[in-house]
């Protein structure tokens, strides 16, 4: 009975998804859909199919049902149904569906390919507040004309007016450099002269892409005097990443440089590295952290991510995100498998006498809304 | 039945807690207990308690019991509750039905704040022997007052004395520098230079805390010639650690050039590098370790992680400790989740088959109090 | 019944055994069988058994029957068993129940004290295949005579000639140096030079061994240039090994550097890195891993190791393999034990509907055959 109760508010909490970003706008045969279920940017090899993998289960498992198909559906009758649908109507029932609240937008990664912060709303039928990705503000001033001398102002003037409504800001320095950056705070004159050498590389190779330490850290040292909460790429992701250098442990020092400041700093997915993540929450008043991306990506042994994540982190340090981009078959399945691996933890606990009902479901709203609510001041009608 | 007795065995060993320290001397308001229930040495912020966590559901759950209130007793009520009892009883209480046998002091953080060993003594009705802080003995022997030049021998003649029944030392380099030193036993003449240096900032800074990497390095090595099992705190702590650095696979090389010395080195917590440390503990000899502290910080999850201990290490080379500071809470669940943890995993490898239960038991005890009694050379009458 | 039908697909599936070395060929007494039921290479200590870790008890458990005798049988008579059954029969037995039937067999580590190719042919009436050790190829050339300036083409001939039946290859490098080596192709006169100084160590000392991470690194180029598949030790191992050097991640760009060529590499045994090493394979199309090794040393515990192995990597990309050496108690749990972990994992995730019982199957038959026949080009009768 009272674990009906747990069971009911985890499956039914309107979640803050806090870091994910738009659904696919267009169309995808089945060779683009597959290159989008994996973090790999290599072509999908013949002898293969992304389908075979824990992610692709999943959605044959639970996406197939909402789409009006039989659980496990095979890949060839998903396509065919997910065609006959189209993607405004697949949008729709898998976001919806997906009992996701409000969407903490992140739109710096290929904009043009994914729905924007109304197309998300209308799509979901949700309210959608936007963050802004530090590193894409960058490369827009590139691209409208900046000098290396004007750089730093220009960017400084650029982030807050591209983020007076913004709710957060992200940084992928773990993609782009990692994380054994130097944790100071670089002067102007640092910047001015890195920008000077990055600006006559993107003028000869006609590529603007900002992967400078000196760049990175001065876009997140904005970030920290802009004062909004910062979202870090940390652990897991595409085969930009060295791994490796994407703990979140070697981001200590910057983590205590930043503590004065009171910036929230709020650490992504972190897959492997969870545990290594939750001691920073733990001992850091200002650091946060999820398994999102994680949790899609393991598909159905997120359980055991999602327990792993409940162990040194007090509760009003974590949160829940999907990271999903693109198919919005990783929205629906972010928020499925968080609420699947919540009931599993919880309700084991609580039928063994150990967590009481009334606590475990308070640590549901803490980490699927409120939290989150608090970190970005947020106002939800929830 | 068979179950029955490994339960049992399980639930009445009396424990040999290898590395703890005293428990609280003086009564303690809300504030003051929540900031004992975590590693972070920060203010905790408003908009949170410790409470909401693994080891404030842990202590609501298991030691309100204890202290005559109904399981899961609210905070307000648990701080009133212990305040009514006053902290001789809360300790009293607290200690004695951990099931704890004996008791192996490490005292050389904070003393004054805590029972030392007659006091622990009384307060548990059990036997204490003392472990001592090698970097104590040397910031306490420069209060004393050493010169630069003179501070090699008199280290070496202060130990000897300070150690002369004591049963093990204890080593914090993880906490002051890392693990990433440099192996190799320093020279006197290099061990006067840095005291010269350490000792002029001392002065000018008034303050006597040891963070020279050659100093630390000294004193673990003069912990080498000693001869006493040697302590080192190894992965989760407080802020002061940079947890990437405290991985005890970076203690390898030393871990070599100690071999031939026959002196045993035991590697504490581990956490979340627990996996890390069976691997050392099955490949040297002379290394051992245990996952206290991570047991009581991840509260129901614990159990995970001591399965995780019970894989490569073997069992001769697994111990228990709660690494207990202050709260006796921490003392009891220290036991209590260890039992939990042991029970969860052995009786479901005995349940299943696949694990003898007279091996079990037998396991049980070698983990629980044999290693230790072998390693410290310990005379218990149990 | 669909998942007695799992059940049985894993448990007789004729396993192929991509990594594996030969079974003894002599008999050997306790102290001799202990040391080699450890990656240890120091003397068992008189305080200890061997047979008192995760290992020793599944071989009780499971071996004991094989040859006879109750489950969980004492050391004492499990010995006793073994020699009055002989090594052959000891092997055969063992083997034979393993259920693995094709071995990919590497030779190249103390050859003399193992069966070969036709040997283990022999003992377990399967088919056996054969992967070359680069360093033993070097080594030997060395033994067989050669000059520095020489090398490089010398051994790029040898490896051809020696490897024209081979399957696969392998590379010790973590075991000789770690993985922290440049991942750049060497230039022949480095390599030259590299070996000019190594000879004349060899002759100095008269130990013939590479450890040179020029040299190490030109044994791997040539590995990639031959293009059988290589297979590279991982993680956890002898004292040799530096753990944390061992890590996967650390190949990252030699991975990068390989991709060009087309030749795949087969991260062995990866434990405790094993979540890591799945990333690599999913964001890799020639990446490969298993956790052999890791699998016998956990025991009752491999449930756990098998399951973490399941998250990132598509199912075409993970491997079975016991990496037994000596002791067919090694082979035969390896199989075991893997069988017991994928039922206890796959059975799970089938009866709680969220895996497909047909897809299930799939998986088993790719990660236990169909994948090592591929990426091997193996032909293989079942």
């Amino acid at each position: 009975m009272s674990t009906d109760l747990l069971t009911a508010e985890i499956e039914q909490l309107p979640l803050v998804d806090h870091h994910v970003h738009g659904a696919l706008r267009d169309e995808v045969d089945r060779a683009a859909l597959e290159q989008l279920l994996t973090e790999s940017d290599r072509p999908v090899p013949a002898w293969m199919t992304q389908f075979d993998s824990q992610l692709g289960f999943a959605i044959r498992r639970w996406c197939a049902p909402v789409l009006g198909l039989a659980p496990h559906a095979d890949p060839g009758s998903y396509l065919a149904r997910r065609r006959e649908l189209g993607t405004d109507e697949v949008n729709r029932r898998l976001l919806r569906a997906s009992g996701i609240g409000h969407y903490l937008l992140e739109t710096g990664y290929k904009g043009d390919d994914i729905l924007d912060v109304p197309g998300m709303a209308t799509a979901s039928g949700r309210r959608v507040d936007e963050v802004v990705r530090l590193e894409t503000v960058l490369e827009d001033l590139v691209r409208a004309g900046v000098t290396a001398d004007a750089l730093p102002d220009r960017f400084r003037e650029t982030l807050a007016a591209r983020t007076a409504t913004a709710v957060g800001l992200k940084s992928i320095i773990a993609y782009r450099y990692g994380f054994d950056f130097d944790p100071e705070r670089p002067h102007d004159i640092e910047v001015a002269a890195a920008a000077d050498t990055w600006l006559a590389a993107c003028e000869d190779t006609g590529t603007i892409r900002v992967d400078d330490p000196v760049l990175l850290r001065f876009l997140l040292w904005c970030g920290v005097d802009r004062g909004l909460p910062i979202q870090l790429h940390a652990g897991y992701g595409d085969p930009d990443v060295e791994l490796h250098r994407c703990d979140p442990l070697l981001l200590t020092r910057f983590i205590k440089n930043v503590e004065p400041y009171g910036t929230d700093l709020l650490l992504l997915h972190c897959y492997p590295f969870q545990r290594n993540a939750g001691y920073l929450a733990q001992v850091f008043p200002h650091v946060y952290f999820d398994v999102g991306l994680g949790i899609n990506y393991t598909g159905v042994r997120s359980d055991a991510v999602i327990a792993e994540s409940l162990e040194l982190a007090p509760f009003a340090k974590i949160l829940f995100s999907s990271d999903a981009w693109g198919p919005p078959e990783l929205h629906h399945l972010g928020a499925l498998l968080w609420r699947r691996g919540m009931v599993k933890a919880l309700t084991a606990w609580t039928d063994s006498g150990e967590w009481d009902v009334a606590d475990a479901r308070k640590v549901v709203r803490m980490i699927g809304h409120d939290n989150a609510c608090r970190v970005y001041g947020l106002e939800t009608p929830e």
